[in-house]
């Protein structure tokens, strides 16, 4: 009776599954082909299949089912998968369908309003609109927060990585912020004594860079069989584990963000693509959380991608493709241009050094935004002295402040954490696979991923979420989490010193 | 507490309404960006939709809400939304979510199968998944027969095309097979006393072409806020009203195809976009039949798009795009050139005059599969039997025969009649148009479609479903459907005489 329950579960949750695909697929198309004219229809169609997979969640059904099903004659993998379907559904029935359909709506029309304010640097216009998102995100925090006995920001975090809290996070990131400006200082210092890298000169047509990147996602394993490259105004890794969108945007002035964005994106697409098919559409076989989710892309962009063994295998490949530049594509020269620290107004351009202080003052702000501390009327200003102080940098247009993101005006608080705790994450694992795996930089030097993508494909991907983020590290490393490793590779890559 | 019902009734369909335009965009996406290693999971997205739709439709919830709600209170567009509620509830009651869900996946199967099939010319490996198909149609058939009294190909059709019935559609298409051959023969004789036309010289780029198809998009009146034109192997419109996704194939040997293929689209396109907004996602606000859908892209392409008028606003724009061929492009040749008939293997490359012929094979054919009289195996042979009867055309290789369109492998039975029934009323509409607005032909050689798009607005788009097919021919033309308008057309056309 109770593995008859467990039964009706996987295909209750399999039609969920199935609903949530459907979602991602229309989300890729909202952001990289979908006329402006098509946001009102789409809102309506994304509410209504969230609105279903909530209802299908939260349905005394799903609930009598899970109170029903026991964990007798279950193997490893479907008990693993019986406690991932309760975490959800825990989290899900906090919350009020009105509530979800609400955020949906709210959440879609504020994106399309952020789209014609970030260019224009206008926080006001948007400003509206983004308090109605803060506002639904609060509600449904606090609802959260009751449900799951935690503080309403932990219980954001909690969705995005489960288990992750700000008691554990805030001292870690604290220590960061302690640790940087004295480390900083003494890279810039660094760098000035060799003198500056010489720059690739342009332009770099927007058709050559697709190619390129192209090239580096099948050098990476990226199947183009079951995914695609696009162009997005905020880059991003979408779709589906069979049929992985990610995105990118071009500069013809320069080529490198655009080629390390597929290189970071096609890190994401890879865990996306590694997950086990026995599993897709079940709560176990998706990606664990969003923290081992970047650690993902940047193990692929950070660790691998800026190393010197990339840079080696890189340089022939960029002399091919803008003959010319044959100084700046010498090895040495692109590891030094690939890892010049220059603090740095966006997020997503910064270099692995500045990136944690980016994080470090959105999980300031927006703490301070959901316990009602901060008002969204001061958050430019705030970011604008937040900025001053982590990089000692003064921001002019909002453009590069407040608006440069799209996750708050999508609804996603909770969210920036997991960029920092997926390096330091990503760290940890490229020491672990090395330390394993010695063949691995000299595969990379030669251009083959297999190597690295085996190791992270048994020891990650094809874990999925049947186990805990903590465990799946320390299964991988043989230790917990230790934010020294990060430190340890930056003071290595940075000064030569570890 | 019935219009307490009816109330309740908008809200579902509203759901369902949205979900199908979410399954539009999926499909959309399937045909024209979709790399191939998606199709699995496409096929599990489309069958929960599908699925979930079918179970809302079908509930006893909507069962007991239908037979409660009332006309009392309801305006007349109200009350012919609940009419097209009943009718749609009808038509799905009479089938399983098993068969439905079982439908939808064989469907997307086999549909994988011709796209690797069709460039091969070998049916015999789609057999099998066409076979699944057609096992699965023909269940439906009879089910729905029952469920409606109508014969199994009726009830097909109905889907379609509302109240079409082979009973009054045989005899038009015989009469038509029986007018074709002396009337081709006169045609054909009085091209060759013209000689024949000045061909363009290509090579035509893919890039100029589609930019080509965008200008005579905007022409027409296609706002591209509101869609998009993409590539895809079988050109179609799908999407929603409000992002309209059209799709062409390109060629580079020759512009035409593509070039009134956008054209064809284009007059789809304009029908959805002018269904009434207040009516979005609900029955009443759908477009009527395909019969009427047909009618109004072959308004635009065959009526209005091969006019003399519109070859005289077309020789500029064509000689700007395409220089050195003058002589090809002077109107009178333009004319010429694209009403050339040319009995050929491939319907959707037809001329106006052997269309039908097109039709009437897979209309005799199609009944054949549905009754058993004919057997799959037998397929190719009936179909190259039937080409060289009515067209006088030996077919060689099935690429060019009975794998040519997607529409079966797609589960499509019952489709086809709807082409000729579609050009028919094109041939009626436009003569009711000119009659009612004297300067058409006048503006469309200024290129200039708002007056023609203006009267199809009004007597077409915006009146959706609110009238049965028939009823909306006769308000728009003053009579019903009258086959000897179409023939008088093409008498004017092709030999001048009326």
């Amino acid at each position: 009776m109770s593995s008859n329950a467990y039964t009706q579960l996987e295909k209750r949750f399999a039609r969920m599954g199935a609903l949530g695909e459907a979602a991602g697929m229309l989300h890729w198309d909202m952001a990289a082909v979908m006329p402006e004219g098509g946001h009102e229809s789409r809102a309506e169609q994304l509410a209504t299949i969230n609105v279903i997979a909530h209802e299908m969640l939260t349905s005394a059904e799903t609930g009598d089912l899970l109170a029903l099903a026991g964990e007798a004659g279950l193997d490893d993998w479907q008990r693993a998968n019986l406690a991932e379907m309760k975490r959800v559904h825990a989290h899900a029935t906090a919350l009020s369908p009105d509530l979800v359909e609400a955020a949906t709506r709210a959440k879609a029309a504020c994106e399309k309003t952020w789209r014609e304010a970030r260019p224009k640097g206008d926080f006001k216009l948007v400003l509206p609109k983004l308090q109605a998102v803060l506002d639904l995100a609060r509600e449904g925090a606090l609802a959260k927060a009751e449900k799951l006995g935690l503080t309403p920001y932990d219980a954001l975090m909690d969705e995005f990585e489960p288990g992750a809290r700000a008691a554990d996070i805030t001292p870690i990131f604290d220590d960061y912020a302690a640790f940087l400006p004295e480390f900083l200082g003494r890279v810039l210092e660094h760098q000035r004594a060799q003198g500056p890298a010489i720059q690739p000169q342009g332009p770099f047509s927007i058709e050559s860079q697709k190619k390129l990147g192209e090239k580096l996602m099948a050098v990476i394993g990226f199947d183009f069989n079951h995914g695609r490259l696009d162009t997005s105004l905020h880059p991003f890794c979408g779709g589906t584990p069979d049929d992985v969108r990610i995105t990118t945007r071009y500069n013809e002035d320069q080529f490198a963000d655009a080629m390390m964005g597929v290189v970071h994106e096609t890190g994401h697409a890879m865990y996306e693509r590694g997950l086990p098919i026995a599993w897709r559409r079940q709560p176990v076989g998706q990606a664990r959380g969003m923290a081992l989710h970047e650690s993902q892309s940047l193990i692929i962009e950070m660790q691998a991608g800026r190393s010197q063994a990339f840079c080696r295998f890189l340089s022939p490949l960029l002399n091919e493709t803008y003959p010319g530049n044959e100084a700046a594509f010498a090895p040495d020269n692109l590891a030094r241009f690939y890892t010049q620290v220059a603090p740095g107004f966006i997020r997503v351009s910064a270099d692995e050094v500045t990136y944690p202080a980016h994080v470090i003052l959105r999980y300031r702000l927006e703490q301070g935004l959901i316990s009602g501390d901060l008002q969204l009327a001061d958050l430019p200003g705030a970011w604008n002295e937040g900025m001053k102080k982590l990089l000692g940098l003064t921001v002019t247009n909002d453009r590069e402040g407040c608006l440069q993101d799209i996750h708050w005006f999508d609804g996603a608080f909770g969210y920036f954490p997991c960029y920092s705790l997926g390096a330091m994450t990503a760290a940890q694992f490229f020491a672990a696979a090395v330390a394993a795996e010695p063949g691995i930089p000299d595969a990379i030097e030669r251009g083959d991923f297999v190597p690295l993508m085996g190791w992270l494909r048994t020891h990650v991907h094809g874990r999925a979420s049947s186990l805990p983020s903590p465990e799946i590290i320390r299964a991988a490393t043989g230790q917990p989490l230790d934010a020294g490793i990060f430190r340890r590779h930056l003071q290595q890559r940075y000064l030569g010193t570890a």
